[in-house]
């Protein structure tokens, strides 16, 4: 496995590679991303990208305690062979009078973008460049952030980005705790409460199932489970359209609930489709 | 010489066809474009956009009214030897639930940005577009819009786009007056006034190399000559960074003079390098 650091290396690497698939990650890998590695074996070539990206955090302290392990990431991707990791420092890719930003319009400002405001410009940036950059024929990404394949799927479409953007199931712990990086930080006892997102997802999507077409009636229905839990603080709940993010008063095709919660001081975000 | 109009049609035609130079246009096309032509030889392919972008109007009357003849621009570019000309709809370049906007930041807010909100960020986002439809080894820009250069540059830059920027000296007329498809739009008497702005310039280039420092005495002197011009109404003139487009106060190293003013109702930039 080859571990670049420049721009200019991993364009090297590539040249004349066949097919290229595209892992983008912010690091600390867990099984999640390790299903985004098996699909990609359709290409010859799997780069994975591990950046922390600083555009998408709102709040320095967010970003400095975002979790990083690159020893045990090269470890992981090494194992799963990954045939190139392109791990840049922040310089390499905003270096001094770096100023773009890709603003993809209202699909980035409500529902989790308006709880983030500039976290998905921030993702549709770095994206744009690493698709720049590795010019990958696809890119897989997680579903456990159903929001962010959609603002990147309307970048890359509205940016002519020949590229095929895969959408694979997030991956859950055995009690449904969809996998997240992030779930580091929660002690015991927060573990075991944060089980409770996916477990008020389940029975919204269960009432769904069983004719209940209301989407607040729905959003009520998963916020109140997850009130009942101590540990778990409710950001937001809503019923939206898979494709725009925009909510849905009445279910009639395809919709996803989504969902964003603390559970003590660490806010997870989760979603099923219904 | 192939036309198409389909982004699917010309990435079929470009499919292994070695290096490609890429001439983005609005068409009416004029010898200035013709020079640039002549610059993309250096590519096996060369490549040629015409296409009046909706994005960097700021009203829909300007839009309206640039002047257009496709007939007569691509019996010109057989002419000239371009290998395909993109022609695309708005529809084709900007479909139904388009939303991204590309920002390229302070560059685009200053100077001509000042003048026209969202002008450049409407230009960096087409070119962008164009960029990753076309992948151009080589792109070719007239240096009498020499902001809209050090925008572009910044785009590419800052988003990797693998291309090289290549600025080409403006044309002139006879008398001075930069080429430009609104020229068209001039009288017989506003044609003969216009070309107070290059005197302007060059009497202001002649200030610096006879030792004048000061950015706003030269611009003192560029304003004072556009003045005596009854038909002309001076809208600005600026000293700046050739690269940053800030005003300079004193004329170190590199600086350009950029000016826009009004010859009848016809807006007109035109700068010169000192």
């Amino acid at each position: 496995m080859n571990v670049v650091e420049s721009i200019e290396e991993v364009r090297k690497h590539l040249d004349g590679a066949g097919s290229v698939g595209l892992i983008p990650t912010m690091g600390y890998l867990h099984e999640g991303h390790l299903s985004l590695l098996s699909r990609s074996r359709e290409n010859d070539v799997t780069v994975m990208s591990i950046f922390v990206n600083p555009l998408q955090f709102g709040s320095t302290q967010d970003l400095e305690t975002y979790p990083r392990d690159l020893d045990r990431d090269l470890a992981m991707a090494t194992d799963a062979g990954v045939d190139v990791v392109f791990a840049p420092t922040p310089e390499e890719m905003f270096p001094r009078g770096y100023a773009t930003n890709v603003d993809v319009g209202r699909i980035a400002e409500i529902s989790e973008g308006a709880r983030r405001p500039g976290h998905f410009n921030g993702v549709a940036t770095v994206v744009a460049k690493l698709f720049n950059i590795v010019r990958p024929d696809r890119a897989y990404f997680g579903k456990k952030d159903a929001q962010q394949i959609a603002v990147i799927d309307q970048m890359a479409k509205d940016l002519d980005l020949a590229v095929e953007i895969v959408a694979c199931p997030t991956l859950r712990e055995s009690d449904g705790l969809a996998m997240s990086s992030r779930n580091v930080h929660l002690d015991p006892q927060e573990r075991q409460a944060a089980a409770v997102l996916s477990k008020a997802l389940f029975a919204g999507r269960d009432a769904v199932e069983a004719g209940e077409r209301s989407g607040s009636a729905v959003a009520g229905i998963v916020g109140g489970i997850v009130k009942h839990e101590a540990l778990a603080r409710l950001d937001y709940v809503e019923v939206v359209d898979p494709v725009s993010f925009e909510q849905l008063d009445s279910i009639a095709g395809q919709a996803t609930i989504v969902i964003a919660a603390f559970v003590g001081s660490t806010r997870l975000i989760d979603n099923v489709d219904v």
